[in-house]
């Protein structure tokens, strides 16, 4: 066997580089970003950065029946508006923060996050940015950021422009999952807050504001805030509040469902835990709506039911719950800081 | 408390469809692949698609410590060229495969797979090609397809352009894990073929292919074959071959680590599980290439050393091996219809 070591050549012709990839800027990404993953870790975290894989502990010895729960996600185009105003710190939390609450309305704790963020050049303060926000809400969630990708994409996305997804996968208990076979017509719907527009409805929020707005705009609505500290507001976790409420509740009879309000809605979102038969009835009335929505809605024109479609208008979290435990529940929502509204009910269809 | 129902109303305004997004296309797209994503289910999947989460039974009562691994990944701008020939069908089964290989080289068998797939405008048709594929792979895996996310933004990625993410979760017994730190000087490293490019150096590919060639190409080298069709085979899944060894090898003790040939090349990759002290010597002439490299190498006069660490070059897996059990493996490798190459050694830095 000949062998043949790797040499550097100093041939004319094309790189890696001149193609439009730095693998460079990629592997300082890495250098930069590892102190700050590892802070995630716990240990149930076997591995370390740079491997093929993420390795996490799958033992669960307190658990009868351990169900993973996953969920991969995107912030859609609120990422446009990170972008235009330059601020990336903000939109790795709106996405892991997501992905939790995707995972935790079916009752389930977050173990760990992995990311994607694709770019047409990388800009390694940028992918830093963007990097500490998956790493702030991961850590804020007790979820370990144990893998990712990061993708430079010359002639896919152009200019400053990047995507992200992320995926989390975490366990819940069988017997402690939510049981939306017992949603059931007279239950209450409690509502819980969003911050904003979290991270559905932006195409649509983007194309009504800028007809209207600057990112830098101060509709007196606002009572200050520029158009871009509003649409920017990061998406709620409610981690805490719920499993606050699963220490003391037992989700398999006195929380019948929860509902994450994404894209579809109030409605759209919330009546995919009902059964055959059930149908929701929302007081729109019962709380008051962020200015922002209204904001939108103005500058759009955009009709109420498009805003209901689009738009979580202000409750970012639904509980389905038993008439006879709803003040005991919102009791204990209330106890951690929580503002619960009641927004309706289920009725028959 | 006053309920009101939901309404239509018919104002005028701006709506979500207008702002670009498609709900009904997206819903489309998802009655659609419903029944696809339901075949590679078994009974582990707890869960149908539409709920918030994909649920997967946690119990692994066959194993003493069951160790989660996983990987998230891209096709880098392999996927523009399947946009530019318009062939949708093979991209999910590249990022599919990709992912099992990633999770393979420590060991572990696949469970299952979320997608992200994000465009500009939907087209149902492209997404279902897509999805199709993610399906096929994962079928051939034995890996579930329990989630996924289909993104439309607009402003984000133009015309026919997508993007996909893919995120993979397997199993591996702990002790049952490649052990690097048995990698010693002296060991064997055998190749298995890769069927092109995989997914890696495609930024490369293109810049240098494209100055001299179009996508329907025919340059003899290849045989009658197209550039398009040489691009766009599609990345192997070393599944079959591995689970076959490690039927009757030990994995903690006959093989000391794998290495999945991505971004970095044979070198940069397999370096990853080499120690202290130790260094890889490569004999760059005991296989033969695929065509395709020195067509790529040729139109853009790409130096060697950037060949190297741009593409596989013709191998997609290397196993690192002890010098008493080389035979035997590469014999078990044979009878599952693979051509394993011995490409090199470890060796003291």
């Amino acid at each position: 066997m000949i062998a043949e070591e790797i040499r550097t050549q100093q041939q004319p012709g094309l790189t890696y580089a001149q193609a439009g990839v730095n693998i460079d800027a990629g592997e300082e990404l890495v250098r930069r970003i590892k102190p700050l993953v590892r802070k995630t870790f716990n240990d149930r975290v076997l591995t370390d950065i740079g491997g093929f894989g993420g390795l996490f502990d799958a033992r669960f010895p307190e658990m009868k029946f351990p169900v993973l729960v996953s969920s991969t996600d995107g912030v859609g185009t609120k990422i446009k508006i990170a972008i235009e105003a330059n601020r990336h710190d903000t939109v790795g939390q709106d996405l892991v923060n997501h992905c939790v609450n995707d995972i935790l309305v079916c009752g389930a704790r977050p173990l760990f996050f992995l990311d994607y963020f694709a770019c047409g050049k990388l800009r390694v303060e940028v992918g830093e940015a963007v990097i500490s926000g998956f790493v702030k809400a991961c850590a804020e969630n007790n979820c370990a950021l144990i893998g990712g990708e990061t993708a430079e994409m010359p002639g896919m996305y152009s200019g400053a422009d990047y995507d992200l997804a992320g995926t989390i996968v975490g366990v819940v208990e069988r017997e402690r999952m939510f049981r939306r076979e017992n949603v059931a017509a007279g239950d209450v719907l409690i509502g819980l807050p969003s911050s904003g527009l979290h991270t559905n409805g932006f195409s649509l929020a983007r194309r009504a504001l800028l007809s209207r707005y600057t990112l830098e705009s101060t509709p007196k609505m606002l009572g200050g805030e520029t158009i871009v500290d509003a649409l920017l507001k990061i998406h709620r976790s409610y981690l805490r509040p719920i499993l606050h409420l699963l220490e003391t509740f037992d989700p398999a009879k006195d929380i019948h469902a929860l509902s994450h309000i994404t894209g579809g809605g109030i409605v759209g979102n919330t009546s995919r835990v009902l059964g055959e038969g059930l149908s929701l009835s929302i007081d729109w009335k019962a709380w008051e709506q962020p200015a922002i929505f209204r904001i939108i809605q103005d500058a759009g024109l955009v009709p109420e039911e498009e805003m209901r479609r689009a738009f979580n208008l202000g409750i970012g979290l639904i509980l389905i719950v038993s008439p006879d435990r709803t003040s005991a529940i919102e009791n204990a929502l209330m106890e951690c800081g929580e503002k619960p509204v009641r927004i309706g009910n289920v009725v028959r269809a």
